[in-house]
């Protein structure tokens, strides 16, 4: 099997179809394709679609493909169920994925549900929506394989195939009699050992594990860097409160590269499913704001340096090139701070050792440019009526503002990272006003100090 | 347990203590740390003291830490070793990291190195680095739980006890007589059924799985997609290869965003670790190369638009905000695209969707800020020495220029990945310096059509 994909016009043919046939042929037809698939189409229906695909729907491919589509149509399709229809979906789902749910219903709405499902349950679930969305409380499972630590293998076996929710489980999890955790010890160990040997003897002691408050794209990056099947979830006493799944994981870097591309660029990540023009637009303006705010200024620097001798209007002509270069050479070191930065590349700590070489890079950058524009400029001074000196104070001037580009897009994104503000805030439109800012005001101010040896 | 980080200073203190102890101690101590964490120390050596660090270490923490350090350590690493060393070292690997390595050595070398290696071991590399390294063949493992899909449940758990090498599995394989992928069960199903059920009763049947030529970011989007926790690859014949596991994709969604978010920047992602100088510069200049001849035709295009009345000097001050605008609206859209086709969130087959949908955005944007740079353009251009009409024409341009912008930044993008070239490659610096270059000629080209009513 290959993956499946559905064209859109089937299901909007089965969908209108289902107005002659009957509700079951309907159902039993769209069980045919992988709720996940569903998801998929479900995000291009109208809204009336959407809902009507999802009505058409068993209960366990509803709570998949609630958690599957985007957050537009599942607000939607949550916007028209009624109190038992969300119990009954969120009672299908695992627990983490349930409590998303819960947080994106109103306050009164989710209590409802948490009183409609089972007593267990509902305290699992309110316990989870008390977590912070980006923390690992929020990200973790509730369902995972626990076994005393004082078990013996045959019975850490015997709870394995006992656990009814866990799925693709590989990781046992060893615990004391207070809950707190001991050890982890995967299933193929536990198999490989005789069934009286104790569980402390087979485990691997003291696990990785992270806190309930710890920052999702930290344990992203824990999981990845260790390679880890699983990362347990602790409490303050350490005792174990959930399990974060790679699948999870993946969710989470999704996320935060979505956020991260898409703040460089000015706008949000939720720009990138399909949203409706009037939120496309939205999202981009307030980015779109400080570009514009820079765009001013630029016309009142150049305004207020404005050359009144004729013949130096030449000097105008070099803006747009020495703007380039500088926000582009500010956009790359940026780029590698706040990507840096993500991946645990780079720390606080090494800020001294990158700047520096970030510094020293740009000024090579800029000297090569500064010396090919400031030669071809010395050239054509001449038609230009200026002097060949043009090229020097065009040379120096890009050489110059291309250091200061990488010296801020390095200093701004590791500064904001700093005070605790997300650093890809930073690095895009803001950063490229900037330096388009201070690269006018270096090149005019060097341009107006030469002036009398520019006119010809 | 939380993430043991290693402070640099601690290693090269143990290090140049080692001239003084035995080889033994160092030896000890340093096997008290987790490989991973000192193959991230290991960065940051010098060249002498990578080297040292790795011969310090014992045969399966060389193996994991050439696995884990960056490219420019392993290539210092490997200069050094001689190709019995390297051989203890690949027979330490899983192979699918065995045959990376072969692939970064000499070919001579790595010929020498597959003749030391066992037998059977030898045969798998030189499949393995047959593939491409950014394909499913070139991502997957060779160590994998398959069974004869006529085997008995007991028969199964069996083999998964005896399977050595494979590490952290939740999934067998069942294969038939010819080593056709006919299903997967996991370790979980295997222990709740009965020992003598039939492996074919309790699988899944056709499992999702992938050719051996699939690029390596279709095979992450997959295992995404579906929440699997492993990708079977089989090839033509549908033979069972190899496996692809959970953090195998982790690396390659990793790589492929360094690789987009860099590219987009206008660099290359080896940019990202610490690497020389030298090679940071030689990175980003090709792509600031396109930047530097936007600029200069910037240059050629105010040239040969010059405007001879001295009054008109007023409109070169709006080239920048026009240029900054139309460029930000083109990375936002560009980068839309690219992100979107990584992720498959985007398909080709929605473009004709999208493109009016960024055109209208893009649009809509040209006008708020249109109307706004206009009316400003418009009362301030008696002091601009214009009349009121600089204002329009500023207004009109600005708008035409991003609404382009948006149109560019959408098309390009979907039209490389339609010939097969990189989204990435065009989405940075090449449609900036595109439209900087477009938006330039409109405005210039608008202003001289209307230039005899500009004149105050």
């Amino acid at each position: 099997m290959t993956e499946r994909k559905i064209p859109l016009s089937q299901v909007q043919f089965l969908l209108d179809e289902s107005r002659i046939y009957a509700e079951e042929v309907l159902r039993r037809q769209l069980e045919s394709y992988n709720p996940i698939d569903l998801a998929e189409v479900l995000k291009d229906l109208e809204d009336e679609g959407k809902v009507r695909l999802f009505l058409s729907l068993g209960p366990e491919a509803r709570a998949l493909v609630l958690d599957e589509t985007d957050a537009e149509s599942r607000e939607t399709i949550l916007a028209s169920l009624d109190v038992p229809a969300i119990s009954d979906v969120v009672e299908e789902m695992p627990p983490d994925e349930g409590a998303d749910i819960l947080q994106q219903l109103p306050e009164e709405k989710g209590q409802e549900v948490l009183g409609e499902v089972e007593q267990d349950l509902a305290e699992e679930l309110s316990e989870l929506t008390r977590y912070g969305k980006d923390t690992a409380g929020g990200m973790m499972t509730t369902d995972f394989v626990e076994v005393d630590v004082a078990a013996t293998v045959g019975e850490a076996l015997q709870k394995v195939r006992e656990e009814e929710e866990a799925e693709h489980v590989s990781e046992v999890y060893a615990l004391d009699a207070r809950g707190r955790l001991r050890g982890t010890v995967d299933i193929k160990t536990l198999l490989e050992r005789p069934p009286d040997e104790r569980v402390s003897v087979a485990m691997t002691s003291d696990p990785l594990s992270v806190a309930l408050d710890t920052d999702q794209e930290d344990v992203a990056n824990l999981v990845n860097k260790y390679n880890l099947p699983a990362l347990p979830v602790v409490d303050v006493e350490h005792v174990m409160k959930g399990v974060i799944t790679l699948d999870d994981v993946l969710d989470v870097i999704d996320e935060e590269v979505d956020e991260d591309m898409l703040r460089i660029a000015g706008t949000l990540s939720r720009d990138l499913v399909s949203v409706p023009i009037r939120k496309k637009y939205v999202n981009r303006l307030p980015f779109l704001f400080t570009t514009f705010v820079g765009g001013i200024l630029t016309i009142v620097i150049q305004y207020s340096f404005r050359f009144t001798t004729d013949q130096l209007v030449a000097i105008t002509f070099f803006i747009p090139i020495i703007n380039g270069l500088a926000g582009n050479v500010g956009l790359q070191s940026s780029t590698i701070m706040v990507r840096g930065f993500a991946t645990g590349e780079i720390g606080l700590d090494r800020i001294h050792k990158l700047l520096p070489i970030e510094a020293t890079t740009g000024a090579l950058i800029g000297l090569t440019f500064g010396v090919l524009c400031g030669v071809v400029t010395a050239v054509f001074a001449g038609a230009l009526n200026s002097t060949a000196l043009l090229g020097v104070v065009v040379g120096v001037s890009l050489a110059a503002a291309t250091t200061m580009a990488s010296v801020i897009g390095t200093a701004v994104p590791a500064f904001c990272e700093r005070v605790g503000i997300d650093p890809a805030v930073s690095a895009g439109p803001f950063i490229v006003t900037l330096l388009d800012t201070a690269a006018l005001l270096v090149y005019l101010g060097f341009a107006t100090a030469l002036l009398q040896f520019l006119v010809r």
